[in-house]
């Protein structure tokens, strides 16, 4: 009776080779050239038999963050917290208020916001991210992620993760790889919702990275201050050496979206055996944003997937993601 | 017949409450405080209805490597190998034959290398420990210990490592702890043996740190080159900085062995809940070694355990390791 069973099973998988929709780890994504490669290199690396098996203490999968997982347009989410931040702190060092860039914040004027240099943006950085402790870093982080809403969705920012590629990430955990973020963001900021957002602990994000110094209250309980000192500028070939330093193995997959990721994708497709290195591309004006090749933009910022990247991607064999053709849902809240 | 069984078994429990010597996770301790410490936390923090319960996402748990986990004195196994490294770096950079430190290290004479200050030894880590590919570095502390054997018991100093503490390491490890090494150390140097020795991967290793350089060979592929800039002084107080920045969450329980661990043993019980620290003594001069208190040294280098670390201990409720009392043996190789 047993052997009916089986051999009636094994009819049912030859007969239809196709996983069931239900059984699909990644049903928010069309066939296409990108979920094969996905599902090719997944099968390829975990099969014990498979001449590219990858142990399981070596599977090591890394994601930028900032338009690879969620939305980066028009403007980096840590870039509003800080400017949200600005009022906050220019009412504890009142003297800030005549100085610039926080008067250009403070007068809420959009379009000079928009002009600030990075230079600026940086001095508004360190005024809001350093000089306090990390668990009040901690919380003031966590607090505005609960009331903070984006401008064109209206809901928390937590909630505009691309759910494609939130499958992905379980996708690739339930087959014994371990999921990173390698993000040029702030570590500290991303370590406090990436476990709750991605599933991802603390101990797996890596980002730019600001010192901090030990000292002690008027109790005598040590306490931990954020520097303005920066360790690790996380983005171009700060992720290959954030990588090594932070993990010290080479990655086996790794997804990006930007020039700032190129390094990254190089170095993980330097390794030998079966490697993947993958870019979303932004083409979808509709549902999220075109920009980059698909708008032929000439700008070289690191958050830029610029046409030198997409040839460069089509040289080496990186798999370009289109968010229009090979996304069938892009954001879990919304049913397209 | 199946519950008489079970209540045969459940006799022979209430009988003999004491753990079978076979199922002893620690049967290189003495019973003592120092072992009861350690299965007390285990089973406070471990069980799901104590008040003291911790997540296993938050099991984490540091090691100080040197004279915690294997012998330090009376010299760093990393020192000695920067010390063997240096004929064949100036056997490719003759010039340095003539330049201190490298003419005393090249002469041989053992009084004169054991003058040699701290900056004599960061030049000879520099020359020796940096400006190759981190691929190379690997492969040369590789063949190193494989050949490389200690004075005193002419074994290779991976096997100099302590029993009960890599006990303790599985015990924890058991007990769903993730265990780190938190090393003054070079962070690369142990993640070359760190799996093997210790069954600690390298992303659980956090040590004293170089930046690395990102660069292409000459076909294009892409190489990390150690630099001599320091990135992480992973001592003292940058063991806490350290830990914050490398994991991102304060450790349950902490171990080390000097003064170099004291921030680290301060920060991991300054946490709420069951919190355990804990310091190696060296008061063994027949089995290991007798120096720190044992010897009443004043002296303040960071592998050294003082008077002062001692009588802290005793305020901060840390549990001092006596290797001569608590441990029944202290190398696997040594039958004592």
């Amino acid at each position: 009776m047993k052997r009916l069973y089986a051999a009636a099973f094994l009819a049912v998988c030859i007969i239809s080779p196709n996983v069931n929709a239900a059984d699909d780890p990644l049903p928010s994504w069309n066939d296409g050239a990108a979920k094969s490669s996905i599902n090719e290199f997944v099968h390829a690396t975990i099969g014990q038999s498979s001449p590219k098996f990858v142990p399981p203490e070596e599977r090591i999968a890394t994601f930028d963050q900032d338009g690879t997982l969620w939305v980066e347009h028009p403007i980096y989410t840590q870039v509003i917290y800080c400017l949200d931040r600005v009022p906050a702190v220019v009412k504890g060092k009142p003297e800030l208020a005549k100085v610039e860039p926080f008067k250009t914040v403070l007068s809420g004027n959009r379009e000079a916001m928009a002009k600030l240099s990075i230079n600026d943006l940086l001095k508004i950085l360190a005024a809001t991210s350093t000089g306090m402790s990390v668990d009040e870093f901690q919380t003031e982080v966590k607090k505005w992620l609960e009331t903070a809403r984006d401008a064109r969705w209206k809901r928390p920012y937590t909630e505009l993760t691309y759910l494609p590629m939130i499958e992905l990430l379980k996708y690739l955990r339930a087959n014994g790889y371990r999921t990173y973020i390698v993000t040029g963001g702030g570590q500290d900021f991303v370590r406090v919702y990436s476990e709750q957002v991605y599933g991802i602990p603390p101990e797996q994000v890596v980002g730019t990275a600001g010192g901090t110094s030990y000292g002690y209250d008027k109790n005598g309980r040590p306490f931990l201050t954020k520097d303005p000192k920066l360790l690790l500028n996380d983005n171009f070939a700060g992720k290959p050496e954030g990588i090594y330093m932070m993990i010290g193995r080479r990655p086996y997959a790794a997804f990006g979206n930007s020039i700032g990721d190129q390094q990254m994708l190089e170095y993980t497709k330097a390794g030998d055996g079966a490697r993947l290195a993958m870019l979303v591309s932004h083409d979808d004006a509709q549902r999220e944003y075109a920009y980059g090749p698909a708008l032929g933009l000439p700008d070289t910022r690191a958050g830029t997937f610029t046409q030198a990247l997409y040839d460069e991607a089509t040289k080496q064999g990186w798999v370009v993601i289109s968010m229009r053709n090979d996304w069938k849902r892009v954001f879990a809240f919304a049913g397209d």
